[in-house]
C-alpha cells in the first residue's frame, strides 16, 4: 500500500511537473510572438515618433492584463506607468524596465532590419537562420531571437506581461500590491528621470524597487543584483594642422594630431589595463568578508574569456567580480582622417577619442574627469571645451578638446536586507539551486533618483542571456531566457514576503 | 637723338611688354574655361568609365594643336600619350603629368559638387565666391579655383596646352621634340607603370623627362626640384574581443584594442616627432654642400608654420628641407567603434591605424616596414596579415594585423646636371630671379619606373600654389599660377639648351 501511495504520489507530481511544462511553453511561444511584434516598432529614443507608437503599443498590452496605465510627460519624452488596482494592506513592488533602445547601423548586422527578428540556432561557429513555423512542433531553448532590443529591454517587459499572463490564468492571487515605471531614454542616460521621479514620487512609491534589465550571470544561474555602476563619459580631441595637409609635403614636419592622442592615451594606462592616473582608484577598499562574497559568484573565467575569445583580461582585479568593484576607463572609439579603402594620404587636422568611464559608488564622475583633465594637463595640454582657433594654435604646442558628458550615479544595497533576503529565497525555491549574489554589476542603469527621491531598497533581476550582444550589432536573446524570466517573474509575483 | 632712341626703345619695350600681358591674360582666361571643362568630368581612378571620359576630352584637346595622340593600354586604366611631329636634329623632353584625381567626400567640401570648379576671393579668413563673368573685366591673380584636380594635376595639364597655344599663335619654333605622357592612376599609385613603361620603352625614350605635378616651392618662386620622397604604406589592426561588448559589463575586463593600438603607436615617435623604431633613420648623412643647398631654399618658417596654425612643427630636422631628407612615419587614419553622435557604450572588437611612410633614396621602403614590424613584434605583439581567428586569438594576449602596401620609390638627380641647368636658367631669366633649387621635396611621384627603365635625368617642375589643399577638401588653383604655368611651358619650349 506504501508503495502504490508513493506511486500515485509521484505519477501526480510528474504529470503536474508536466502540465506546468506545458504551460509554459505555450506561454513561451506567445512570448515570442508578442516579443516579434513589439521589436518591429522602432525605438531609438532619437525618434519621437517611434517612441510614441511604442507607448501606444505598451497602453494596449497591460490594459489588456487588467493594468490601469497611464503616460507621464517629462522634459524629454514621456515615461510608461501602470499598476494593478492597489490593496492598501499589501507591501508594494515598483518595477523599472524601459523600451527605448541603442540606435542602429543596419550594414553591421547579419539581418536586413535590425527591427524584424530572425529567428537562428547555432551552426558551427555561426548562426543559422530557421522558420519560426518550426516552433509549433517543439521549442529549442537554445535557438535565438536576433533583433534591437530583445535583450536591453524589451525581452523583459515581455517576460513580465506573460507571467502575469499565467498566474491570471491559473488564477493565483498576488500578494503585493504592482506598480511599473517604463523607462524611454535609459539608453540616452534618462537625462528626463531624475525631475520626473520628483514630479510623480507619490504615484511611484513602494516597499521595494525592482529593476528588470542587463544579462544574468555569466553561469546562467539565477541571479539578484544589489548595485551597479555608473556611467560617465569624456570626449578627446587633438590637433595637427588647421586643415588637413599632403602627407607628403608635410609629414614629419606637420604636428601628427594622432601621435599626440596616442601618447596620451598611453600615459593613462599600463600594459595591464590598470588606470595610471593619480588618485583614480582611491577610497574603494574590499574587506575580506566582501572579498568572500565576491569569491562566491561562480564566475568560470574560461568561459567569460572563451566568449570574448581573449588570452588574458585586464588586470584590474585578480578576477572579474573583483574587476567591478573598480571604475573603468574605456575607449570606445576612435577617429581620425580615414580608414581602409577610404584612406587618403594627408596629415589629419584632428584626432578623437572618445572614452566611457564606469564609475563605482567610492568614485564620483565629476572628481574622476576632474583627474583625467589633470593628467592631461600634466602631459603639457591646454584643455578647453571647443574647437581652439587659428590664434590659440599658434599660441600652444599640445592643445586638446575636452568634452564631458553627463554623470549618471552608481548604487549599492546592502548584502544583507529583507527584501533582497526575499528575492534570493524565492529564487532558490523557484529554481532549486543556489543564487548568484552579485555585490555590484558591471552596466548601468539610471537607479540612483529613485534610490535618492524614493529611500528604497533596489535590485537588479536580470533575465537576458550574457552573450547577449546587448548594445551592438546582432543583439539576441535565448528563448531559454524567457522562459526563466516568465518563471521569475512568476515566482516574485505569488511568494510572499 | 640718344636720349629720344632710349625713349623710343623704352616705348618699343613697354608695349611689347603691355602686349605680352595683354596675351598671356586673354590665354589665361581661356585656361579657366577650359580648366572648368575639365574638371566637370570627374577622375576618381576608381571608376572606369569616368576615365573613359578624360581620355576622351584628352585627345580631342591634344589633336587640335596638332599632337598624334594615342590610348596605351595598361593592366588598369590606361595611360594617355601625345607627341608633336618629330625631328631627329633636336633633343627630345618628355612630359609627365597625370589627370586622375583623389576620392572625394562632398560632404566635408564648402560646395556642392566638387567636379563643378567654384571662383572665390579672400574674404577675411575665409572665402567668397565670385562671379566668372567678373573675370572678363579684370583678372584677379589672387582669385582661385576651387575643385578637385584644379592643382592636383588637371591644372598643369591646361597650362601646358595654353603655353603651346600662344607658341603657335606667335609662330615660336619649339627647338625640342615634344612626347607627353599622362597617368590614369597616380593617386592610386600607379601600379600598372612600371610595366607599361617597359612595354613602351621606344615610345618614351627621350633626353630629360619633366614631371609637372605638386606645388611650387612656399615662397611661390620659380622651382626646380631633384626629386622626391617615395612613399609605402601600413595598416595596423588591433583586437579586443571579438565581438563588441558592453562597456559595463566589460569595462576594465576585456583588453581594449584601443589602448593596445595608442601604447604601440607611442613607443614609435618620440614627442618631438622623431621615429625611435631602431634602424629608420639609418644610411642617411648630409655633407656640409648639401646642407648649403638646403639653406638656400627661401624657407620662411614662420610663413610656413602661420598657414598651418602651429606653433611649433616636428624636429626630425633643425628646418623644413633638412626634414625632407629624412623618412616619414605618418598616422593618416585612425579608426575604432564610432566617435561623434555616433558614439555607443562598447568595447570595440578592434582598432586599425593607418599609416603612411615617406621614402627617402637611402631608405628601402620594405626596408623600413620590416623595421616597423620588428618593433611591434618588440611590443609583444604577434604579427599576421588577416584577421585572426578565435583559436589565434585565445593564444596570444597581444595579436596585429599588419597589411602592408606596394612601395614606390624615392628618387634624386644630381644636383649639377646639364639640363638641370637648363630649366633653372631658362625659368631665371624668364623671371628675373633667383630660382629655388629643392634637393627632394615631400611628396612622391611614381618617376622611378622612367627613371630605372629610361635611364634618363628626371626634374620636377612644379606649378601651382602652395596651399592648395592637395588631396583634401577644397583643393585650388591660384589664377596666377596658371599664368605663371603657362609662361614656364612657354619659356621652355622656346629656349635651347
Amino acid at each position: 500500500m506504501k508503495n502504490l501511495a508513493q506511486l500515485l504520489f509521484a505519477l501526480f507530481t510528474l504529470s503536474s511537473l508536466a502540465q506546468d511544462t506545458i504551460h509554459l511553453k505555450s506561454q513561451v511561444r506567445h512570448s515570442i510572438e508578442e516579443l516579434r511584434d513589439f521589436v518591429s516598432i522602432p525605438n531609438d529614443a532619437l525618434d519621437h515618433a517611434d517612441i510614441n507608437l511604442n507607448l501606444n503599443w505598451l497602453t494596449k498590452k497591460f490594459n489588456a492584463r487588467g493594468f490601469n496605465s497611464t503616460i507621464l510627460p517629462t522634459e524629454g519624452e514621456s515615461l510608461f506607468f501602470a499598476a494593478l488596482p492597489m490593496d492598501d494592506a499589501k507591501p508594494t513592488i515598483l518595477f523599472y524596465m524601459h523600451f527605448d533602445g541603442q540606435s542602429v547601423d543596419p550594414a553591421k548586422w547579419d539581418q536586413p532590419n535590425p527591427y524584424e527578428v530572425v529567428l537562428k540556432s547555432k551552426d558551427g561557429d555561426g548562426w543559422k537562420k530557421e522558420a519560426f513555423e518550426d516552433l509549433n512542433e517543439n521549442i529549442d531553448y537554445d535557438w535565438r531571437l536576433f533583433g534591437r532590443s530583445t535583450s536591453d529591454d524589451k525581452g523583459p517587459i515581455i517576460m513580465f506581461l506573460n507571467a502575469v499572463d499565467l498566474l491570471q490564468k491559473e488564477g493565483v492571487e498576488i500578494p503585493f500590491n504592482i506598480k511599473v515605471i517604463l523607462d524611454s531614454e535609459e539608453e540616452k542616460s534618462s537625462k528626463p528621470l531624475p525631475k520626473a521621479v520628483k514630479e510623480y514620487r507619490e504615484l511611484l512609491e513602494a516597499d521595494f524597487l525592482i529593476i528588470n534589465d542587463g544579462p544574468v550571470h555569466v553561469s546562467e544561474k539565477p541571479t539578484v543584483v544589489y548595485g551597479c555602476r555608473g556611467i560617465t563619459t569624456l570626449s578627446l580631441t587633438t590637433y595637427g594642422p588647421i586643415n588637413p595637409q599632403h602627407s607628403g609635403h608635410y609629414g614629419n614636419y606637420a604636428p601628427n594630431p594622432g601621435f599626440q592622442l596616442a601618447q596620451v592615451l598611453a600615459s593613462m594606462k599600463d600594459t595591464s589595463g590598470k588606470v595610471l592616473i593619480d588618485g583614480y582608484y582611491d577610497g574603494i577598499s574590499i574587506d575580506e568578508a566582501t572579498m568572500q562574497v565576491l569569491k562566491s559568484v561562480p564566475d568560470h573565467a574560461e568561459t567569460i574569456n572563451e566568449n570574448l575569445a581573449v588570452k588574458t583580461p585586464e588586470k584590474v582585479g585578480g578576477f572579474y567580480q573583483e574587476a567591478l568593484q573598480y571604475p573603468s576607463l574605456n575607449i570606445r572609439g576612435l577617429g581620425s582622417g580615414w580608414i581602409g579603402e577610404k584612406s587618403r594620404t594627408i596629415v589629419p587636422e584632428s584626432a578623437t577619442a572618445e572614452l566611457d568611464l564606469r564609475l563605482v559608488p567610492e568614485t564620483d564622475g565629476t572628481r574622476l574627469k576632474n583627474l583625467v583633465k589633470k593628467h592631461i594637463a600634466q602631459q603639457g595640454f591646454y584643455i578647453l571645451d571647443s574647437v581652439p582657433d587659428k590664434d590659440l594654435r599658434m599660441m600652444h604646442d599640445k592643445i586638446m578638446t575636452v568634452k564631458e558628458g553627463s554623470v549618471t550615479d552608481a548604487f549599492r544595497t546592502d548584502l544583507d536586507n529583507t527584501y533582497g533576503n526575499f528575492l534570493v529565497n524565492t529564487l532558490k525555491k523557484k529554481f532549486g539551486e543556489d543564487v548568484v549574489q552579485v555585490r555590484i554589476m558591471g552596466g548601468t542603469v539610471p537607479i540612483a533618483p529613485f534610490i535618492n527621491e524614493l529611500k528604497i531598497p533596489a535590485f537588479i533581476v536580470p533575465m537576458v542571456n550574457p552573450d547577449n550582444n546587448q548594445h551592438s550589432p546582432n543583439e539576441n536573446l535565448k528563448i531559454g531566457q524567457i522562459a526563466y524570466g516568465i518563471q521569475v517573474f512568476y515566482g516574485i509575483l505569488s511568494s510572499s514576503l
